[in-house]
């Protein structure tokens, strides 16, 4: 029970740290922590990519482009099947006080490996009220 | 090796199966093959749906109501991570020649239970094409 409760809270960890850094523009805190298969979705993408390099061609794309001065993870659940560990949650990211919010669901499926858990699965997209104002 | 290669064809033709059903209308297929504790995204939703009573009720309003005369499943890819499996796909559906197409990118995490697969995490989201006309 204290080991998968400890799962649990590392993973979140690891990703909320992996957010953090995100929000400022800087991608390099999840492609230290995606695995050399990772598979990724995203909404602004016409296909799936397909391993660490891919992933790594398109974030350096975006390096220092994206910020969310605001953000909040939503009700994280982390559901454990052996050296898997499946994170679901809710974004919410705005620029400013006055921007629109952006609000997203997320699936990382984590995967436990020598070096430590590696996202080998990353789907983002936007919820129902994704890009409405408030 | 031979057993990996089963374990994808396996959830490869589950899931294939499932998606015919739904595409006549008929939700039954997903709920016989989703767990207990399944969580699910999907774009017309505000917030994600917290196990198999919720996504029941969720789909018995919808049952009879979605049909696609065509539709096809491209680049399956499955992840076997020990007694979890990662699906991912992309997914067109058409109602028919002149109708628009819509563009999906789909995470299935299916789980190896005693009774078979069973699918723990679902994910549907529209592709940066999701819905453009063609």
């Amino acid at each position: 029970m204290t080991m998968t409760m400890d799962v649990k809270h590392c993973i979140i960890e690891l990703e909320k740290t992996a957010l953090d850094r995100w929000c400022r523009g800087d991608p390099s805190g999840f492609l230290e922590i995606s695995a050399a298969d990772v598979v990724y979705f995203d909404p602004f993408l016409p296909t799936r990519l397909n391993g660490w390099r891919e992933l790594s061609h398109y974030y350096e794309s975006i390096r220092g482009k994206i910020f969310a001065l605001h953000h909040e993870m939503i009700a994280p659940l982390v559901q454990e099947i052996g050296d898997a560990a499946i994170l679901t949650f809710q974004f919410i990211s705005s620029g400013d006080d006055h921007a629109a919010e952006l609000r997203w669901n997320c699936t990382e499926v984590y995967r436990r490996q020598t070096e430590g858990w590696r996202i080998a699965q990353t789907h983002w997209s936007f919820t129902s009220q994704g890009t409405q104002e408030e």
